[in-house]
């Protein structure tokens, strides 16, 4: 098979390295003499495997010891609930920032819970730029602050860590290991799996753990967090596949050099593609340049009625999934850890080709 | 590799020539130019996969057109949520019966959101028997009746579907596909993943239409079944290797002759195991005969002494993964429908010979 790179927003790609693994020990996990899909989590190989995942998670990001890590069900939607369930602890408000579909999403959850703060407001620009921090009216008795570190729609992602005075919850889906972040920050980090992790039906959730144990009353015992803490996240069977797909991904991040290694290669891969487009007066990029996602770039061609001759020349050249999401048209290229170098550089060959040609 | 019989009770073994076939396109799917694993579950790829896989579950379950299907996340713990939050549309009160270890959970869980009435209750007998139906004592006000279809731990299924005037909810986790049942006896159906339908992380619900739209104020909106099912089970990124693992699944059980045909398998399966155990002195299961369970047969060595030197000849003979739940000791063979006849078989006379050695 020819190397394809794919620029799939989520499911993504996964490093090839990482699919041959897995490919190699599908049949015959380790020493279970069966695969890995065919044993119980409660078994000592599984076990194993999910203290070494965690373990590996743990050095990868440097987690302190008052966070717990769970593996869960349910995707960032079920976070979104989750969130005010266990964070609201008797407040009645909390603080959304609103930069994106996916902080919108969260925002719409949030207010079946309580009474949501819109901090700021990136709508009217459209999720291309980020109102100075100094600007945002926070509510100080909101018992948290969400925000969306990056939106993948739009390609808007934050350079800092917002400072504020309450626990910071971040949706970060979307670029989860692909920088150095300091945990310490955050009340609670969460993630799906389906782009920097590994696959989807896996959801990560990193908490602080004066955070766990006070939920509302009648909601689902799965989405008390105490439940899944108290319980290693074996309250009931776990997605054992995906949870075996992270272990596998940690393990390679490791081995790449861990995150500091690898934000250094992101670094690179998106100012490739954003320079090229800078440069060109073919293709386009709106984000205010400091807050323009490492990890999804959007692009418009100058004109729209070649797109279609773009996407289909692009997957004759091995690159495929460019297609932009409805909202913004155009092409995104999203560029997760698992896009190596060489594919966003025969991308950049490829867009300088069909600009040269079409333009 | 030799061919291993794991008897796990779930995450189960999966047929021998449906993992070959996930191995043979792990890779690469079908035209996808990409592993299934990494493709949008909105791409043509895979909404074609998804929408086969249900065609497939709907013809082998002959399930009205009145019923919608779901793929979900967060296993049976989610259902034990979700009945409550959607059927009690209105009332106040729920119908529940406790014949093992999952009927209970759903019991904790339900007591939750309403008053639960136990209908009959089999801890006296220690899940070893079922009270005669018409002696049950249902409250006609409850919003429906739940009960659990085969108990996995004590070994414990029913030989028929009760007749009530509610919605019948069942918890089939444990035997769904492995025998012939009529769908529109019932208002929901629900079953994770792990045992008869492929890998963990997924559940399938099979849900009445007339039972969706009405939740309970407050819960998160996963948990309402209208966001599910007027979102196709993609309200947000669905489990899509698991889904994946269904749809192969059930193409596997379709070529196998459906649900006829295994249950006679399951039947012959079933019986000889049984006979065994009953024509010996030295094994034995305490369950009244006619609700002696297909899927899950536990057994007690005479000497428990023997248990360990039973596991590891049993394991060097290829029988892996026989140790019974810790609350009913002894042993447990899970006999799922990927569990040949010829393993069945294998088990037995390996049984005989370790009771020839050591009675």
């Amino acid at each position: 098979m020819n190397q394809i790179y794919n620029f799939s927003a989520g499911p993504a790609m996964l490093p090839r390295a990482v699919l041959e693994k897995m490919h190699s020990e599908l049949l015959e996990y380790s020493n279970a003499r069966a695969s890995v899909m065919e044993i119980s989590h409660r078994g000592v190989d599984f076990m194993a495997l999910a203290q070494k995942c965690e373990r590996d998670l743990r050095e990868l990001m440097k987690i302190p010891d008052n966070y717990k890590v769970l593996f869960l069900q349910g995707g960032a939607s079920a976070q979104f609930s989750m969130v005010p369930i266990n964070l609201l602890r008797g407040k009645t408000k909390a603080n959304y920032v609103h930069t994106g579909h996916w902080s919108k999403k969260a925002i719409t959850e949030g207010r079946r819970y309580c009474e949501v703060n819109i901090c700021t407001n990136s709508t009217d620009n459209k999720y291309t730029d980020i109102e100075d921090f100094s600007n945002w009216k926070i509510d100080s008795d909101g018992a948290y602050l969400h925000y969306t570190p990056n939106e993948t729609i739009a390609g808007l992602e934050f350079d800092y860590i917002p400072e504020v005075e309450m626990p910071l919850v971040a949706d970060m889906s979307s670029n989860i290991l692909s920088r150095e972040i300091e945990v310490a920050k955050f009340g609670v980090i969460y993630a799906g799996a389906q782009k920097n992790i590994g696959i989807s039906g896996l959801t990560v959730v990193i908490v602080r753990q004066d955070l766990i144990g006070a939920p509302l009353a009648q909601q689902p015992i799965l989405f008390d967090y105490a439940t899944q803490a108290n319980n290693d996240s074996m309250y009931n069977t776990p997605a054992t596949y995906p949870w075996y797909v992270a272990s596998r991904m940690f393990e390679w991040l490791k081995a790449k050099g861990g995150i500091g290694a690898m934000e250094k290669i992101n670094q690179i891969k998106a100012q490739k593609l954003y320079k090229m487009i800078d440069e060109s007066d073919f293709y386009s990029n709106p984000v205010t340049k400091k807050y323009r996602s490492r990890m999804n770039v959007p692009f418009l061609l100058a004109d729209e009625k070649l797109n279609n001759l773009f996407l289909e020349k692009a997957a004759a050249q091995n690159l495929i999934t460019l297609k932009g999401h409805r909202s913004v048209g155009g092409m995104r290229a999203s560029i997760y850890n698992a896009m190596p170098e060489a594919g966003v550089d025969s991308l950049v060959n490829f867009m300088q080709a069909f600009e040269k040609e079409n333009a």
